[in-house]
């Protein structure tokens, strides 16, 4: 079900506005899940998480691109493949993201889901493992093995171990991210809920972004497929914190319908599918911004829109570079009108073959048209600035191309997060 | 005269070695030179400068690529289209970057090159013209002119009106910038001064990368021209320290033989005109190193090298994705060995085909190979790069493209300059 040109719109120029969570992955019918204290993290807080399905869901997902794609990666892929997109069960680990680790580190992780296999009982490749963490380091399997059978002997379906699971699988997120959506009523009624963690790269390496999305509307895994891209791109593609893809960057939408118990279920009519997805896209677009706005140290997220340029290619390699600067970022932090440093960017920007229609507008207030700046007023626009929401519009005026992207700014806690010495 | 391979590669695997210039501009024959005060500056620091040749110099010069090309640049192409790479005078403002100033702009860089021309008695076409600055001012007119008056009354031949000279171009630049060298005896020698200012993109707005090289070697214009991109390559487009092409970046080569009264001057052998290069692209080498060092609260510049790429091209783009890096950055001002950070990006770049391969030397210590960190000291290591050069080699071992970049680290006084409210 690959996205309408309408629908693309819908999510591209969507804000996140969804309000907090409602609910979470247990609040859809047939879904466990709990979170456990394996003694993986230093910390002792938790570290094994598992979900299970009651019937094996429909599941689509991506990776990260990162060469460096870790076992679990390595191990998701090869399953998904198998099972034709079919999961029962996902088991995590926080406090070590098994990469860089090798023969051994892609044993471990096959190990993990064959001990959730014989748990849950199905088959492996019905399985999906995640881990998050530090690198080059083996997984204590000890460990990470008896937290999976606690982890299976406390399955619930109730609230508290939906929190419980996403609990487990933070690392150092400053906070929670979940969000929920329900549209429609009884037989029609869609329900999505999604929760992720991340926030951008930190120490002591590599940090990753996990996010799992569920829905109750009946889709098939190849429905699911099809509209992953376009809503990967309006969401988490769509963050751009450290430009750093880590190595086990992981985002899977399952349809848990749950279908021998649940009539209304069984079928989706096509608006049903649409409005799921439409629901997917915005409940992953509100995670995203939880991504950014955890930034390491970020105070704000600023939303940057690129439009009429040749191509939505070209917007979007406008809003990187401009998301993409140091200069723009600690601009957004100091709550900075600066509109040559988000101008230059786009004569730095190579597909873009005039600057002369340019026009940038900050929080609704234009300060560069016409070739120059505006007489905007500065400290008005200095405080409109001061929002957890920003956003900033670039307009080329040289095509229809689009892109939006979301970015975090950088601040002195950014410097404090990233600088210390890791031993 | 375009670059040989092997000088090439010299140029490219030198480490900015030179000290401190011995000499600056105003140490070639035939040089004269001024710096003045004319008010543009707030601050009633020096802001106008003059350089005068006593005979038309063979000149070369690359500029901004940015698509907002300030007046100046503007100025300068045509100029040096119309006379044939010939320059008697250049004139700088600081202050003022007369850029983002429309027709306005273009006219006052106009009158800026006619009254240097009228005073010294040469075609307007010999003349260059530089502005660095805030941008979106109009400049003061009669404060420039002025200037310009007095600065032609002040020229000198001596060294401290070379000095005047530099300091006058200077923004917001920590430390003057300047590098010279001598290479060779009597008749054979060859001597190259150059003097630059640039310190990254700076508050207001936007700073710039002004640079000044001459060399006492005959080579014509054409000569020049031809080696300009190797030189500018390993030299100024080598420096990653905010990604920020500015409106007004410029970097001219002149060839002063004074040659009517210079007789050693009057023919290089090809020996000398390949020292000649040699010398001027270790020169702008330098001053490039002292840019990065300079930039924007640095601490150290580090210079990455990155071998055995599948191309030149794709050795780039590693460094480019590394030096561009706020993590890496800021990994480099904490001293952190954190080979994570820097070998994730070479799996994030487009044109890598394997990373098996890789291995990543920081200081000498191979942190990363065969697939995962070597047990290499910490804390040693971090105490290796409480330096002010740090030296990153990443390897591929998948071709021979090469590709080398100076960077400079990311800390506490990065995020105070940049953030500051700019009213």
């Amino acid at each position: 079900m690959p996205l309408t040109r309408s629908l693309e719109d819908r999510l591209r120029t969507a804000l996140p506005t969804l309000p907090p969570a409602a609910f979470t992955l247990t609040g859809l019918d047939g879904v466990r899940a709990s979170g456990v204290r394996a003694g993986i993290k230093v910390s002792g807080k938790p570290d094994v998480a598992l979900l299970v399905f009651d019937e094996p869901a429909a599941t689509a997902a991506v990776f990260t691109q990162n060469l460096f794609a870790a076992a679990p990666v390595v191990v998701c892929r090869e399953h998904l493949e198998k099972s034709g997109g079919r999961v029962r069960a996902v088991v995590v680990n926080s406090g070590n993201a098994n990469a860089c680790t090798g023969e051994e580190g892609l044993a471990n992780a096959r190990i993990m889901a064959a001990d959730v296999a014989a748990w849950v009982g199905c088959p492996v490749e019905q399985v999906l493992v995640g881990s998050t963490g530090v690198i080059g380091v083996p997984l204590p399997m000890e460990k990470v093995r008896a937290g999976i059978a606690t982890a299976y002997a406390e399955l619930s379906r109730d609230a508290e171990a939906g929190r419980a699971f996403l609990t487990a699988i933070m690392t150092t997120d400053a906070f929670a991210k979940e969000a929920s959506e329900r549209v429609g009523d009884g037989v029609h009624a869609v329900t999505v809920a999604g929760v992720c963690k991340g926030a951008g790269m930190i120490q002591p390496n590599m940090a990753t972004m996990l996010a799992f999305v569920a829905t109750d509307a009946a889709l098939t895994s190849g429905e699911l497929s099809a509209a992953m891209s376009g809503i990967a791109a309006a969401s988490f593609n769509a963050v751009h914190v450290d430009t750093h893809p880590s190595t086990n960057d992981t985002f899977v939408v399952f349809s848990v319908t749950n279908a021998s118990k649940n009539a209304k279920s069984r079928e989706a009519s096509p608006s049903q599918k649409e409005s799921a997805i439409a629901a997917i896209a915005a409940v992953s677009r509100r995670l995203a911004w939880l991504i950014a706005r955890d930034g390491e140290g970020a105070t704000k997220v600023t939303t940057i829109h690129v439009r009429g340029a040749l191509t939505d290619a070209s917007a979007r390699a406008v809003a990187d570079r401009i998301a993409g600067s140091a200069l723009v970022r600690t601009a957004l932090f100091g709550n900075d009108p600066n509109w040559g440093r988000f101008v230059s960017q786009v004569g730095n920007t190579r597909d873009v073959k005039s600057v002369d229609g340019l026009r940038c507008t900050l929080q609704g207030i234009t300060v560069y048209e016409n070739g120059g700046p505006t007489a905007f007023d500065r400290a008005k626009a200095s405080e409109a600035m001061k929002r957890e929401d920003v956003e900033l519009v670039i307009e080329l005026r040289e095509g229809s191309g689009e892109a939006s992207l979301m970015t975090s700014d950088l601040g002195y806690k950014y410097v404090e997060v990233n600088a210390e010495y890791t031993t």
